[in-house]
C-alpha cells in the first residue's frame, strides 16, 4: 500500500533520531542541499513557515514598539575590533571578503555573523539626547558564521533570523528590556509553535561574547536534549563604552546608554520538527502551519464529490484558513500519507456518502482522531479543531518536558540519568568555569539555564562539591 | 519661522537635482551612510516604505502562484562561471570571499549579484518530469555588486530586492510569463507607486547577462531622466543547456526548459522621491506611506485639544488607516513643515475652534489644498482623499512623463532636445551596437526600450541613418 510504502522510507524516530530528523526535512521538502558547502535552500514549504513565524513575530515586535531597519551585510575588520570580548567570540567563524570586483580590498570585511558593531556604529552617529532614546531597532536578515559540522536548521554556515539591537538611559531599563523581550519569546513559542520552554540565565561560560548577562528559553527535544530557542541580551554599558555611544539627558549630563540585543532564527524550524514529529513525519503547529487544513475529495472521479469538495475549500479560505484541496492524481491512501508526512493540522475527507449525509470527516494530525462532522457551519468547526489542536500540541509537549526533569545529588547520578534517560537534571553548581568545562569535556553535558522558576534547597556544587551559588538546569543540546 | 527655517535647509529643487536629492534622503530619515563604503544604512522610515512594497508586490506574487523560498548567499566561482555571457556580465562586479575562519578556502565564493546559476543548480536537481513544471520561485533578499560610485537607493554595493525564478516546459510559455511580470510590475508601479512607465524591450546591448530577451518598465523623474524601474528577462533554453535542466514530457521524450527571471528592488525608492518630491521634501503615495495621516493638535496645553486628537487619530487606526499624532514639544509651524518633509499624504490640523464646530482641516500633500470637513463619518472623507491624492499624483506624473516625450528627426535634433528641454526622444533605430555604443560615449544618450506602443513611421536610423529596425526611446538614464 502507497501509505505504507511512504511512511517506510522515514526511519523509525526511536531507533535513529538524527537519521529521522534528516529523513523528515527532506521528504517534507523543507530543505535542500545545495553546491554551496555547508548552507542550505530553504524551499517553499519550509520558507513558508519561517515567513509564518517571521510576520508573526514582527507583529508582537511592533505592538511594543520595535522599528524595522537594514544595516549593510559587511563589518569592516577594524570596526568588528572594538569591542575585545566580541570578536574573540566571533572571529573565528568569520567568513571573509577580500576582493571587491578585481581589486584586493585595503581592509577586509567580515560578511555580519550578528550585528552588535554596525548598530553600535549607528546609534554613535545618532543618538545625541535623552529625547532620542529608547531606540528600539531591529532587522530581519540572514548571517554567517563558519560552522565545521552542519545539519539544516540547527547549524548552518548561513541562516535567517531577527536580530533586535536597543539602547537605553541605563541599566536598569535595558535590563527589564531584556527580560521583557526573553518573555516576548516565551509567549510567542507557547501562544504560535506549542512550544513550552524553561525561562532562565545562561552562566558566565555560555553567555554572549560581550554581554552582561544572557537570558534564554530552552525547549526540549524528543530525544530529551536542550534546543535554545531564542536568547536575548544586556550589555550593559560595555559596548556603549567600546564605541563612545553617549547622550545629554535631562540635566546636561553626558551619559553612556546601555543596550540589548535579542535574537530568534530559522533554528527553531529544527525544534518545531523535533518537538513535535512523529513516525507519521512532520506535525505543524496550526498557527504557523503553510496549509493548515487539506481537503481530500475520495472519488475524484466522481464529478459531484469533486465540485463539493472544491466549494468546502473555498469556504475555508473565505474564512482566512489557510486550506488547500489535494487535486493530484494519486490514491486517498497515497494523499493521507502525504498530508501526514507534511504535518498539515487537519484533513478533511469527503466522499460521496458524506455528502449524501451532509457530512465530512474531520482527521486530526496530532491524535488521529477520526470525527465525522456535519457540513453545517464547518467553518466554525474547523477553527475550533485548530484551537483543540494546538492545545494539544503543547498540552502534550510539556508533560514530556515535565517528566524529563529530573533532580541528582552527585555527579554520577547526573551522568547516569542523562545517560539512560535522557531529558535535563536540576542540580546546584558553583558557578566557576572550570568546572564547567571539565563537566563538558568529559561528559558533553552543558549547564542549559539558570532557571527563573527554582525547586531546589540544597548547598553544594554537584560536580565539586564546593559551596553552590545557583541551581541549574543540565543537559545534553544541539 | 521654523517652518522656513526647515525647507531653507533643503537646496532647490530646480538648481541642484543631485544635492536635493541627497538633501531629502537625509531630513526625511531614509538613509544613513555607514562606516561600510558603498554601504547604505536604510533608517527605519525609509525601510518601512521598502516592507510596504515588498508586502503588497508580494501578495501579487503569490496571486499568480509565485512562492518563496531561500537561496544560498554564496556562488562558488565554479558556478557562477557555468553560463558563459552571464559570468562575463558579472564578475567584473563581485565581492570574493576568500577565507572562512581562519583557513583559506578551497574555492572563492562570490557573494551573489543575482541568483540565476543557484536557481539553475536547483532547478537541476529537482525538476524531473512535467509534472514538475512550472516551478515559479521568488526570494526577497540582498545583493552585492561592486560599483565604483554610489548613491543612497540609486546605486549601492548592497541593496534589498526581490527576484523570481521560473522553469517552463518551451519558450512559448517562459516568454508569456516574461510578459506576465512585467505587466505585475507595471500595475503596482500604477496602483501603488502612482507612477507611470513605458513599458518596453531592451535592446541587444542593454539587455541582461544571459538573457534572450529584457524586457523593461522606465519611469521619468523629475528632472527628465530615465530610471530602470523592473525588468523582465527570458532566457529560453539558454541557462537550461549549461546546466543541463532537462525534464521528461507527456510523451516521454526529454527536453530542456525554458526559464525567466525578474526583479524590483529598492531602487525603486529612488524612483519615488524623484518623481514626486518637491521643495517642501518627500511625497509619498498613500498606499505604501508608513504613515498615511498625522493628526497635529493645534493647542497642545489644551486637553479637550489633546484628548480630541488622540480620539480621531484612534478611530482612524480602528478603520486600517495607518494615523499617527504629532505630539512633540514643537511649535505647529514645525508641525507642519515636518509632516511635509517626510512625504505624509495628509495631515489633519485639530484646534478648539474645530472641536466647537465639529470640523477638522485636512491638509493635502500633493496640493497644498485646505479642506475644512466635518468630523461627521470623518473615517470615510480621510479614505476618499488618501484615494484622490493616488490619483492626482499618478495624473501629474503621467503629465510630466507625456509632455516630456518628444520626437526627433536627426541626431542633432535629439541631442538639443535632450540637452534643453530634458525628458525622452522617440525615434528610429538601425539597432547594432556599435552605434548605440557611439551615440553613449558622444552624448551620454543611450536607448532607453523598444517601446510595445509604438507611433512613428519613419524608415531610417537617427544615428547611422541606415534603414531602421525599430522604434526606440532614447533619453539619460540613472
Amino acid at each position: 500500500m502507497d501509505n505504507k510504502q511512504m511512511v517506510k522510507e522515514i526511519t523509525n524516530i526511536e531507533v535513529d533520531f538524527a537519521k529521522w530528523y534528516t529523513d523528515i526535512v527532506k521528504k517534507a521538502k523543507l530543505c535542500e542541499y545545495s553546491s554551496v558547502k555547508g548552507c542550505m535552500i530553504i524551499e517553499p514549504y519550509g520558507y513558508a513557515i519561517w515567513e509564518n513565524i517571521s510576520n508573526n513575530l514582527d507583529k508582537e515586535f511592533k505592538n511594543i514598539g520595535v522599528e524595522n531597519c537594514a544595516m549593510p551585510m559587511f563589518i569592516p575588520e577594524s570596526l568588528l575590533k572594538k569591542e575585545k570580548d566580541h570578536v574573540e567570540g566571533f572571529s573565528p567563524e568569520c567568513a571573509w571578503v577580500t576582493h571587491g570586483g578585481n581589486e584586493e580590498l585595503e581592509e577586509r570585511l567580515c560578511v555580519r555573523p550578528t550585528s552588535e558593531t554596525l548598530f553600535c556604529d549607528y546609534y554613535k552617529n545618532t543618538i545625541k539626547s535623552y529625547r532620542d532614546l529608547p531606540k528600539l531597532l531591529n532587522q530581519w536578515v540572514s548571517v554567517v558564521r563558519w560552522e565545521k559540522t552542519t545539519r539544516p536548521f540547527l547549524r548552518s554556515r548561513e541562516f535567517y533570523w531577527q536580530e533586535g539591537h536597543t539602547a537605553h538611559r541605563d541599566g536598569k531599563e535595558s535590563e527589564e528590556f531584556t527580560i521583557k523581550m526573553l518573555n516576548v519569546y516565551a509567549d510567542f513559542l507557547k501562544n504560535f509553535l506549542a512550544i513550552p520552554v524553561i525561562k532562565g540565565q545562561k552562566t558566565d561560560s555560555e553567555k554572549f561574547a560581550g554581554a552582561e548577562a544572557t537570558y534564554t528559553v530552552e525547549a526540549m527535544m524528543h530525544d530529551g536534549k536542550a534546543l535554545q530557542s531564542a536568547t536575548s541580551h544586556n550589555f550593559g554599558s560595555g559596548f556603549a563604552e567600546a564605541f563612545k555611544i553617549q547622550y545629554l539627558d535631562e540635566n546636561g549630563e553626558l551619559k553612556y546608554v546601555s543596550q540589548t540585543s535579542w535574537g530568534l532564527s530559522t533554528r527553531i524550524i529544527g525544534a518545531i520538527i523535533m518537538v513535535h514529529g512523529d513516525n507519521e513525519g512532520l506535525k505543524l503547529p496550526p498557527y504557523i502551519a503553510p496549509i493548515q487544513v487539506i481537503v481530500v475529495p475520495i472519488k475524484m472521479k466522481d464529478e459531484k464529490n469533486l465540485e463539493k469538495a472544491k466549494e468546502l475549500c473555498s469556504l475555508l479560505k473565505e474564512e482566512g484558513i489557510r486550506a488547500t484541496i489535494d487535486l493530484t492524481d494519486k490514491s486517498p491512501g497515497y494523499k493521507f500519507a502525504d498530508s501526514e508526512m507534511r504535518g498539515i493540522p487537519l484533513r478533511i475527507e469527503i466522499g460521496p456518502k458524506d455528502i449524501e449525509n451532509n457530512q465530512v470527516v474531520l482527521v486530526r494530525r496530532d491524535t488521529h482522531e477520526k470525527i465525522v462532522t456535519p457540513l453545517f457551519d464547518i467553518q466554525k468547526s474547523v477553527k475550533d479543531i485548530l484551537e483543540e489542536i494546538h492545545i494539544n500540541m503543547y498540552e502534550t509537549a510539556k508533560k514530556h518536558l515535565n517528566e524529563n526533569i529530573r533532580e541528582a545529588d552527585t555527579l554520577d547520578e547526573m551522568v547516569k540519568i542523562i545517560n539512560e534517560k535522557s531529558g535535563f537534571v536540576r542540580a546546584m553548581h558553583c558557578g566557576c568555569k572550570e568546572c564547567e568545562k571539565k563537566l563538558k569535556e568529559e561528559t558533553t553535558i552543558t549547564t542549559r539555564c539558570i532557571p527563573f522558576e527554582k525547586k531546589l534547597n540544597k548547598k553544594t556544587c554537584i560536580v565539586c562539591g564546593k559551596p553552590a551559588k545557583y541551581e541549574v538546569i543540565f543537559g545534553r543540546s544541539y
